[in-house]
């Protein structure tokens, strides 16, 4: 049987200062620390309950570690690593539990230099009693975090030089599907939005301009509730003193967002709302070409049109 | 392979007047009237592509006639079918197009009475110029129907004498997942909460008191955006004298409720907001006993306990 | 020139238990506390400049000690001091910086009981340097308080034997205008809304049934911003256990309401959702009989019908 | 005794095309048509009771015919002739019924180029039977308008090349108060936010470049319920093709926004999200000086910097 995808399970992140980002993830942004360890911490959010969907790593400068891949089950982890040797990439693989909480894993560079690494088992622990939600089907009281805390992580977007072989390569080799995709007026591709699961988006992958923003990463987003979450978490961050990089609503997966920025590492969270999800067998993707969309390709502001880079 | 479905995908009334009923589902809960036949509604949300999601046919009382789920393949019927003959439940053949838009399918009443239809294909008929949303990821222009206008079917709540059995064969038969139970303090099931998709449930199994609601259907649920739109749609019901049969949040599923009634067939429509998706693969059912949720079951009212029964 | 009230300032409680009452109000409503002397605590919500809208006394059972109007001027309050003498109610004076942060007051105990402070000055302090909002317009930052902070006080709902009379002297002694107003069948009131303000209510007057419940109060509103507050409210609430009395929307004042309840006091509180504004200079008080509104008095659940009495 | 203003009333806008100008304000942003004589149009939002808050008359070009101010009581308004001819100001009487709906009015222009109405008495037809609302306390049944139809008039946004003395006449003569102003750098008053009711803004002067602009109207606000319904008028907006000039929230005043255009005319509307009241007696003036904000005036989009001037 091939093997098969399942999910976007978390990203691992270099941060210059362990500290600031954990006040910027846990205490604004209002993810859960679930596990410290050294200079690694690893964060939930509020209805999630594997063990992890970041870890951040205090590191010389900010960078992305990986982003990582949930299987459908067990033996899709060896099926992918055959697959992936059969096209001479390097493999390495991960013991259970040296990223804590996690059963065994491989890692690997994707041809256009983006890492990723693809797992199954994740450990699912309880939340310390004082936090545990009386409702089993949620991890933790949302009230006991912060008020904007997001539900789980929704999605990444990258950049890559060749957008076009970058989303081929992950629909062809890692069985991705293709939700939407845009093509600019000279027929070259420019973003194409792909999913494991049945979210509109787990990975959108957008044409960059060069080697100092490709391969990288935009942003992780997670998501949350409603429009009026958005403005709150804005707020929040206004008040805090985090950078505000954009709000409004895309066209293409017509999910809302809001971009805001850790400045002590330059990542960027995006909170999204809502969007589509793909029940349909036969789901065709949808094909956007330039000028379809007018001016209209997101209402409202995005800026801050740079990446961070792989370590 | 083993046959698979992929969700949910529409329910078939029967409604004593075609108008009457025409007046609530499409001018007042805003889904688009795709084809008409004779009399026989055929009936879309404004995110759904496939030809129909619900379907209204007028007859001397009010009644369920099926409820439909799309397999994953066009093969998975044959095999749901042969599965169902060894259970020597009698399958009958439904010729493509013999209901609107849909490929061939068969229909078969489950053990303990449902009345159930699987098909694969489904056409995907564009709206009238005028209607069509200048999103292509979206089917209608919102703003043209009801202000109140859900985006896309989301559960069915049934009733049956025995909960338990009829939540177990639709898993052990159909291979649909139990996403939460609920059990009573004697140790019986009051209710399992199913999915096909990855959708918190597709159709919640509720144990029934008497023969006179089971088997039967309690209502069809349709996505909303928001809070805000439940009392949106209560104040819409309100205004054209439809009766309101409930407004809260559950907590099995954690879904948003708002619950109305069309008075001329007696059917009852959830505008549902939210709750969770499963995508984790390792998802374990969540496991209720009473008492755990005091009398929190749900926040908020529900009245209105009854069925419509299957003709 | 005739004095004149401004609006509803503040409501002074007794409650058996400072701690759990604090718990309550500042820890899970999200009211913060500006000061505290021995068994009393001042608070306030995160949009109020003035000293407090809220205080707390410990005493030995929980009791509505009285409830504060803030007038124009300062003059206002001798000519209110003048009128109620003229009626033969006894008039105390309360010194400046009796009730903390408060200018000279009048207390007046109303015809039918219902305990009344009369005051125009009131201290502005500022926040906690490392809780002052950034934006001026604004005391605190909304995201170091609860999740679920509510904006500022709204209304009171109190009850009363003789509503009709109770109403009908406010509006006539303290010049509250009559926003909307209820009539049974039988001719007599059941509730009348009068404001001091423009806003929809300030003080709901209801009929209650016996001297167990008459004069006392019902509930203290506060102003929340959205519906999907509401349910992060009632969501807050049922974490920590406390109880729920209604979630839903008015037909009078169309407020959209969360009703909970601090255990340890039996106090209720309001969350309110917007309802309308009164800046039309030749308003109409809106009259409802009893059957206008059928059973659509309000939409969704109200439980909870008694109230907390003055001591 | 002083002429009072209780608060903004209507604009009376001229329009090139009184049909594209319908099919904008009435069919798409969701005012109701009240009246209709000859070239001239009059409507009024949902909520509204008064005859109109709204004139659109046909004429060569766009233009800006006048803001209409409601006193208090009908002799506010020989309190203001006499007033405003105090100070050399021409004042035109106008006839009760002239401009339909409403009692005898004055009309002047302002020192800095300003057309103003006032006028107090301002009929309140009710509307036809199958668009009134079931609750008393609103003038319309919301689902039977465009999805999207805001609840009332909120504020206008002025432009003049004397920001700071407009503002104090507003203030002076015509006893508006300041609830916020901002100051630039060189001490000059970017803008002044007035208001004659409790709003937290009604008339926001703002100093504009140049004469091409100036005395100008940049938008007219109406009041919507909740940032959804920000997103939802932007996509119905997105679907008619009418120009999005902006979403996002403002610091000044608190609102949030959503700024849409009539490209038939170039008029400017707002959908305005809250904000706060002011019914604190001793409200100070919020005194924002150029930098408090960083570059956060506004969170989000806004473009579209231009005025539509007086005929």
């Amino acid at each position: 049987m091939s093997p098969e995808l399942s999910r976007l399970g978390h990203v691992a992140l270099e941060v210059p200062d362990l500290e600031a980002s954990l006040r910027f993830y846990r205490d604004s942004v209002g993810l859960e620390e679930v596990e410290r360890e050294g200079d690694t911490a690893y964060l939930r959010a509020v209805e999630e309950f594997d063990h992890h969907s970041l870890r951040l790593r205090e590191s010389g400068s900010a960078g992305v570690d990986h982003i990582g891949w949930q299987t459908e089950d067990q033996q899709s982890i060896d099926g992918f690593a055959e697959r992936l040797r059969d096209q001479g990439i390097d493999v390495a693989r991960v013991e259970a539990g040296e990223e804590r909480g996690q059963g065994e894993a491989i890692r690997f560079q994707v041809p256009h230099g983006h890492e990723f690494e693809i797992y199954h088992e994740m450990e699912k622990p309880d939340p310390p009693k004082e936090r545990r939600s009386k409702l089993k089907n949620k991890s933790y009281i949302s009230a006991e975090t912060s008020s904007i805390a997001p539900l789980r992580v929704d999605h990444v977007q990258i950049w890559d030089t060749d957008a076009f072989e970058a989303a081929e390569w992950m629909q062809e080799t890692l069985g991705l599907s293709v939700m939407e995709y845009y093509d600019q007026k000279d027929g070259s591709r420019w973003g194409t939005f792909l999913s494991a699961s049945k979210n509109k988006i787990e990975a959108a992958v957008i044409q960059g301009e060069s080697d100092d923003d490709c391969p990288g990463l935009h942003h992780i987003a997670f998501t949350s509730e409603s429009a009026e979450d958005l403005f709150n978490a804005a707020d929040t961050m206004n008040e805090r003193g985090y950078p505000i990089d954009g709000l409004g609503q895309h066209s293409i997966s017509r999910g809302k967002f809001l971009y805001v920025r850790d400045d002590s590492s330059g990542h960027r969270v995006e909170f999204n709302v809502r969007g589509y999800l793909v029940f349909d067998p036969n789901w065709e993707p949808i094909a956007w070409q330039e000028g379809d969309l007018d001016d209209r390709q997101w209402i409202g502001e995005i800026r801050g049109l740079d990446t961070v880079k792989y370590n």
